[in-house]
């Protein structure tokens, strides 16, 4: 019964600025740190942070079987790992709760003084411990490029990309949330025409701008998802910035896969957008050929509509939109990646964060990174101020955004926001 | 100080079997379910497993800085968290405790029927919740002849392998200890010849036999791990069984590496044997040519003496084993890994997995998969009951052993022992 909460005509006592990304339809899950420095689960409506530890608390989830801590924890995995029934009987609670029609908590101030902070008194933390993070590769787009740039231009696609959702595991550790300043990584790289390597600050980062989903847990070890189950485990999205250095990573990833050129820092947006939020945004995904094996075929829209953008914004500069795409292009659907992970029993639990891979569109101003924006170099972009960029410099911002917006409707993810800080000077 | 408790003239008031792999210089640590149904964290002297839970609570070791609850977890996370000076007294306690000289325990019946159980009335489990686990390719021998199957046998070794200990990323919810069984994987492989790939039961399940470290809390995300400091994050080592699906990897790995060829299962032996009780042990590491970059060069025996084996038991057979390799072949040690790992600044955390990829000697009866022992299926292996393997079959029974041996000490790791069940028939 997601719909309710949908409605797209419905109204929260709480005011909703023009084009905010969290009107009452949204509610959004995450964690954070009250002005009180307590930490707990919340949600958002405009630009009120909702503390569901302190709701609950009060008796507000009375009716709905959830143990008394489920909110006052440090990550939502317990909550996620109480599955899609749970999410929504608290979902549809939180939209009759902020109803501009129920005086419940509209007309107990009390009440609201303990619940209610705005955005500037909270501190956003990351919202799951993950456990196991895969990074998909699912834009037809962005492998065609990467395949272009490093390996053959006239068989750009490699012969397993059009039958297999290719993936691969990446670090937990060092997945951080917006706002988490990350420092350029040092490592090796192998000089233009040398055979030997040197060691240094990376030359060549840059972003991948993806979206990950957040698993609940789905199977037991050694069994499969079905897909037509899939979504079901899904919990809910966020934004994913893929930090990459590209010199080190064309030195590393042959045969294994990329490595250190990926694991120093991965951000996201720390807001987890439901599923369910996102229905009224679902769309047809793209054609697939050849058909996939049965195993992965799939029936209805499992794709959905999302705007993303990238900014890029200098020290003490104005933020240039670098990339304009959209979710919907991506080839391979989330249901397909998460019963492919499973189909040799792989086992998935609450927590687990999925990356899509660099979300890249048709035309080369809807390119997911820089490595593809400015085509291995050869094609800088140019900033608002007039500097150019191949890569990202030292003390650049890089910003993620993303929405839907369908019938008057805006449901948005916020912003994942990184700022690039110099390498540690120990060369 | 671990000289005291490695002193090989010591005994053990408990009984301990010749050839055992765990005298009183041993001290491993693990995590068991007892007759009681109680979790613990314990030790083991002989083929007795020790309560140190209940140890603890009896006040054995009110000397050491410790919470109260530290041994009574479900995983030893924390108390890897407290770092190897905590680790190192606990080790000398125990080593004291258990001493034939000593009374305390030795004289106290009552407090002996609480802390001490026979192998047979404990359950070992995972010792530590895996936060993340890597894997790495660390075995020139391994490399080289990976290289000669897959690639080109006139440059078997990829350009980076000797100047960068190669690794990746791997998915830590199905490593599970020795004992658990596990399936046959599903997936897709290309059959020969064809350019659409199949959907249905890997027919090519191998082992590989490894080593795993477990690693401390050892740095801020940003910050490297010198490698003069490398070993001190090493709580201590595993065996580690890394199954393999050659002919779902053949189809899945090019572009990014390995993922769902390895990521159904991976098994470990359940004690961990500290650095401390292998130092006795450690040997010069192989030269490496070239030099390495000056951030990987070390000093010192960093390399460690350790006789591993592998044998095949078919399913009411009697084991063969298929293999005998070293530990000491590797080319690349544990400190260079785990320098590596965080030279970008990637954060490594207390019960981290490390691998230290497929241990292969330089002949052909001490490679450590049955791709190699077999050369890719065209030089099958003789089962003593006559029966041949070119890869491991339904039933059979993989059992990895580990021992290091010298001056009449023996330090062992027991065994890591998997059966593989076939594979679900939802074809």
């Amino acid at each position: 019964m997601p719909e309710k909460s949908n409605d797209p005509h419905k109204t929260s006592w709480i005011p909703v600025p023009q084009n905010s990304d969290f009107p009452i339809q949204n509610i959004p899950f995450g964690v954070f740190l009250t002005r009180d420095d307590v930490i707990t689960i919340g949600t958002r409506i405009g630009d009120q942070a909702i503390d569901l530890g302190a709701l609950h608390q009060l008796g507000y989830f009375k009716d709905i079987p959830l143990t008394d801590d489920i909110f006052l924890q440090d990550t939502l995995n317990d909550f996620i790992s109480d599955g899609k029934k749970t999410w929504r009987l608290v979902r549809n609670r939180i939209s009759e709760i902020f109803d501009s029609g129920n005086p419940e908590l509209q007309g107990n101030k009390e009440h609201q003084k303990i619940v209610l902070f705005t955005m500037d008194e909270v501190e956003m933390q990351l919202p799951v411990q993950i456990g196991d993070y895969t990074d998909f590769y699912s834009s037809k787009e962005h492998a065609t490029n990467v395949g272009k740039m490093f390996r053959d231009p006239e068989n750009a696609l490699l012969p397993n990309w059009l039958h297999i959702p290719v993936g691969y595991h990446g670090r937990s550790s060092t997945i951080i949330p917006s706002g988490t300043p990350i420092r350029r990584p040092m490592g090796q790289t192998l000089p233009k025409g040398s055979t030997s390597p040197v060691y240094g600050a990376s030359k060549m980062v840059d972003f991948e701008l993806e979206m990950a989903f957040i698993t609940t847990d789905a199977n037991i070890m050694g069994e499969p998802i079905p897909i037509e189950e899939a979504e079901d485990y899904i919990f809910g999205l966020v934004l994913f910035n893929d930090w990459s250095a590209r010199d080190m990573q064309k030195w590393e990833y042959v045969p294994l896969g990329p490595f250190l050129a990926k694991n120093f820092a991965s951000s996201i947006s720390p807001w987890i957008v439901t599923l369910d939020a996102l229905t009224p945004f679902r769309v047809p995904s793209p054609a697939q050929d050849p058909e996939p094996l049965p195993y992965l075929q799939q029936k209805g829209d499992k794709s959905y509509d999302i705007h993303l953008e990238v900014a890029i914004t200098p020290d003490k500069g104005e933020p240039t939109t670098v990339t304009r795409s959209n979710f919907r292009h991506m080839y391979w659907t989330m249901a397909q990646q998460l019963t492919h992970h499973t189909v040799n029993g792989c086992k998935v639990n609450s927590g687990d964060m999925m990356g899509s891979g660099t979300i890249s569109g048709a035309t080369p101003d809807s390119y997911g990174s820089m490595l593809e924006l400015a085509w291995q170099g050869t094609q800088p972009i140019t900033l608002s101020n007039g500097e150019l960029r191949k890569s990202i410099n030292d003390l650049d911002t890089v910003t993620l955004k993303g929405f839907c917006e369908k019938d008057g409707l805006r449901i948005g993810f916020g912003e994942v926001s990184t700022k690039l800080l110099p390498a540690l000077t120990t060369e």
